[in-house]
């Protein structure tokens, strides 16, 4: 991801760890501020997730991965039970920071399947850096084969529409609805995007322009709201968005208003995709109706994060709502599995009605 | 309308006048702040329509029409011919305001049928008043008629999910398609609202959730994005809003968003009801596709009006977006008829169906 700083582009991956230390781009104050968030401890990570300072399925996977390394590197435990069960209390605590990304409980069980109480801490240490890293490695590939991959939907000249952020910032680099996007801008596709804003949090109209805007792509932020009079007015060849699970029968949970696009997409007869890596799939849920829906504080959408003016930038979260009012803020929902064309996964398109087995595999 | 303001009670219309001076609730700060805005020239009343101080098809239909007898009562013509131009010069200032919304150009026309160069300043004068008091009086009576007649789509217990501001704000009073919600509550039916914030200009989250909190009625702001989830978890039993412009056909101008709930609820099975009194049809229209959607300046989407915290309130429009990003900002979108159960005049219920045996009455 090349990010531009004061008029300086630099070379950044979304997260990153150095020794036990896991640094992470803040994504709460994007794009006012560009800061460095310094993991040092579990609570740090913990923190990190819950509070959205990383977000997006596979970053939230990735973090949690590092989370764990942390503990296991920075681990006094001598004796193997002792060391195990100060993992597992690291994998219960970041288990309850999000519930929705199946990313994060995915990343537990590859990292929890390692664990071997018939061998020392040192042998378990080593076996946790090799499996993090494992993951590391694949989220990046996969997020490159995403975009390879999904390229071949966006046509010539072609218009995307895409929601919330499912970017570099959602990945370690790259993104996975954006990974097609930055492949087909770069094998010169003349091509525009549409932006939804994507409130509450502003993640489409924060994040992912920021993104297209340091990669050069030419975009526009739309009210989420205007989403329908553009797909009406057949201005966009197709959409595509990232995923915060989906299911064995290809229900897609993923950014509030999702749903609502692939509904709009089916009545407009344009294309709509899901991009995501293999840890968003889900193969212990049958249906989407059994996801957890995170219902998040009520505040974050009577507020937005705001600045007064460029110049004097104070980074606030701000009342924009009559405050004597109730709001609800759910963070997700479902979209079923028949409204979706095809998933964009690193090894192929995969139709719904070809899901199940594509997992079976 | 009553209105709480330093914990007091006080009963207001939306817009009135005293002598030649133009009084309006300046919706611009609401709920933020409560003034009022004095339009004393033709060129205030353009800014108060075309900036939204005053904002709502049936409200921009009355304040054209106050418009143009503030201009005639002020007027120094003393020769029939220069007194009619004036009028059609202050005619041609205010049809410049705002495309979307047929009230205002009903207005107009139907001052002007009633000028008369055969007859004299004074006579004319006369007419005009005569024709702006039988505007206000039918818009007073006809929200009150819609609000009896759509009464009868809320069930008992009713859970109504409506978008931007079709109340008191946008009329003279009562509101369009928070007449029924009002009249409902009156006869102690245990009413609920859900109301989309109303992206980009919050008028939803501002103007209507105060209207509601003003009326002691249950309610919830929730995210445009989140409508959907909500109509496809079953949990709205019906969708009334408001309406610009409805064409001869049936199709319907409103506030973007609006479209995409009508697919929503065709989706989900609710009914969808525009609320609407006789001057928002256009009988010169066949086709909404012939309707011309305004688009706004994309600083509206670029920016919230906020406040920093309750106790100290400077309300100003920050900025909630990555700046450097170009924004789209279409106000309006048209739903189809075939979206429409049914149309809440005050004259009964219509079907898409019947609407053009209706409108040939």
């Amino acid at each position: 991801m090349k990010v531009l700083i004061d008029d300086k582009v630099h070379n950044y991956h979304s997260i990153w760890m150095e020794d036990e230390i896991i640094f992470a781009i803040d994504q709460r104050k994007l794009p006012f501020i560009f800061e460095i968030f310094e993991a040092k401890t579990l609570k740090d990570t913990c923190f990190a997730i819950k509070e959205m300072v990383v977000r997006g399925a596979p970053l939230i996977g990735v973090t949690t991965a590092y989370g764990l390394l942390q503990v296991s590197m920075t681990s006094k435990e001598v004796d193997i039970r002792k060391f195990i069960s100060v993992i597992k209390n690291a994998m219960n605590k970041l288990s309850k920071t999000r519930p929705t990304a199946v990313d994060l409980f995915n990343a537990i069980n590859r990292i929890e399947q390692v664990l071997d109480e018939k061998e020392t801490v040192q042998q378990n240490q080593q076996k946790i850096k090799i499996e993090v890293e494992k993951i590391e490695e694949e989220t990046l590939q996969e997020a490159k084969q995403i975009g390879e991959v999904g390229n071949a939907v966006i046509p010539e000249n072609g218009v995307v529409m895409t929601i919330c952020n499912a970017g570099a910032l959602a990945t370690i680099d790259y993104g996975t609805a954006l990974a097609p996007i930055r492949k087909a801008h770069e094998s010169k596709k003349n091509i525009t995007v549409y932006v939804n804003e994507t409130r509450p949090r502003m993640q489409g109209a924060r994040l992912t322009a920021w993104e297209l805007y340091n990669e050069s792509i030419e975009h526009y932020i739309i009210a989420d709201s205007a989403a329908g009079y553009y797909l009406s007015q057949k201005k966009i060849d197709v959409v595509i968005v990232g995923a915060d699970r989906v299911t064995f029968n290809g229900d897609v949970a993923n950014k509030i208003g999702t749903y609502t696009l692939s509904v709009l997409c089916k009545e407009n007869n344009v294309p709509f995709y899901i991009a995501l890596p293999h840890s968003t799939f889900d193969l212990n849920l049958e249906f989407g109706k059994d996801i957890i829906i995170e219902q998040r504080d009520g505040l974050e959408v009577q507020t937005a994060m705001s600045i007064d003016t460029i110049d004097d930038i104070e980074v606030k979260r701000r009342i924009i709502h009559f405050p004597e009012s109730k709001n609800l803020n759910p963070a997700f929902d479902i979209t079923p599995a028949q409204n979706v064309t095809g998933y964009i996964t690193p090894s192929g398109i995969v139709k719904p009605s070809e899901i199940r087995k594509f997992l079976k595999k």
